[in-house]
């Protein structure tokens, strides 16, 4: 394939992603040093139920890649509609220093921070790491779950946030206005990923 | 673990689950003999961008997973939010001969059926296919993407569909009303993992 076809190929492709409303979560653990580390990400599934297990993928450029591939433990914490600012705390380099120093965060027996006012916290064992290219795949057994009563997810959807009309036309002009600083150094956003 | 904890630990990741707001789509593939296969799901997610992937989740019971394995492609169909019985027909086992005959499907070069009014059709290649028990993550490798121009998912969260209103009375209706026919029987129901 020319390199003129596969652009445009990318480029359907990123527009289709676009068409899917995710769910916003914080994957969070913590490195042999007993540093926290953590994403933002849209990319997490359901599996299957026996064993339970869900599915995450992880950009091997992001720096919790491999904490996580050494640790082989990971959270989930599914994040309210009202918790924008985990997104962004855990999206954007420029404010990476406020990770896991704003909002309640605590570690579990195993180390791995989790937020306690999230929807739902999942706690997992890495079971498979599946390489797929520019990203793997990470199986996690489920260890055990945590869940708020509210079911009020942050939705993300074509570049912005379903539900919260505020929320959205933030979302967007951040977009816009780092447009420059960040689309050719896709490597300073850490939540790129999910930035369809 | 007890089998007391084991349930207790299901019911929870169930519960965590039904907190994830997630796009439906349905999933379509063809077996040698030219036999069209589908299924609706939420379990897919963006995965690589180099090369271009996604995958989704197959129960190992669903019609489709063997002729998935034979045919080696599938497209994922993203569904609008007005195509609320295109997801009933590729969930209800009582409705299953409307499959791939209400709708404007089409097959592509391979003979992979496509819904030419989905929000996108994804047609891809298995590149890996992933044993985790119950079910299979099926690695698929973007071949070519089609898209509408409205970006209007069908979106279900907790047992209904968000948006409208209407929809969302209609399903709960459904569930509540069959809960007694499919809650011990759910091999009659091809979409239940996405019923969390």
């Amino acid at each position: 394939m020319t390199d003129e076809k596969e652009k445009i190929k990318t480029d359907l492709f990123r527009q289709a992603m676009r068409r899917f409303a995710a769910t916003v979560s914080i994957i969070s653990t913590v490195s042999n040093d007993g540093t926290p580390h953590g994403m933002a990400a849209t990319a997490v599934t359901s599996l299957s139920f026996d064993p339970l297990s869900l599915l995450v993928a992880v950009n091997k450029s992001a720096s919790m890649f491999e904490p996580l591939k050494s640790s082989g433990f990971f959270c989930v914490n599914v994040l309210h509609s009202n918790q924008r600012n985990q997104c962004d705390i855990f999206s954007r380099k420029e404010i990476r220093d406020q990770r896991f120093k704003v909002g309640n965060w605590e570690k579990n027996e195993n180390g791995i921070p989790y937020l306690t006012d999230a929807q739902a916290s999942i706690f997992c064992e890495v079971d498979q790491n599946i390489n797929a290219g520019s990203h793997s795949a990470f199986i996690g057994l489920v260890l055990n779950v945590i869940t708020d009563e509210l079911i009020d997810p942050l939705i993300y959807l074509d570049g912005g946030f379903l539900n919260n009309t505020e929320a959205k036309n933030t979302s967007q002009h951040i977009l816009n206005k780092e447009t420059k600083k960040y689309k050719s150094t896709t490597q300073n956003l850490e939540g790129i990923d999910w930035l369809w």
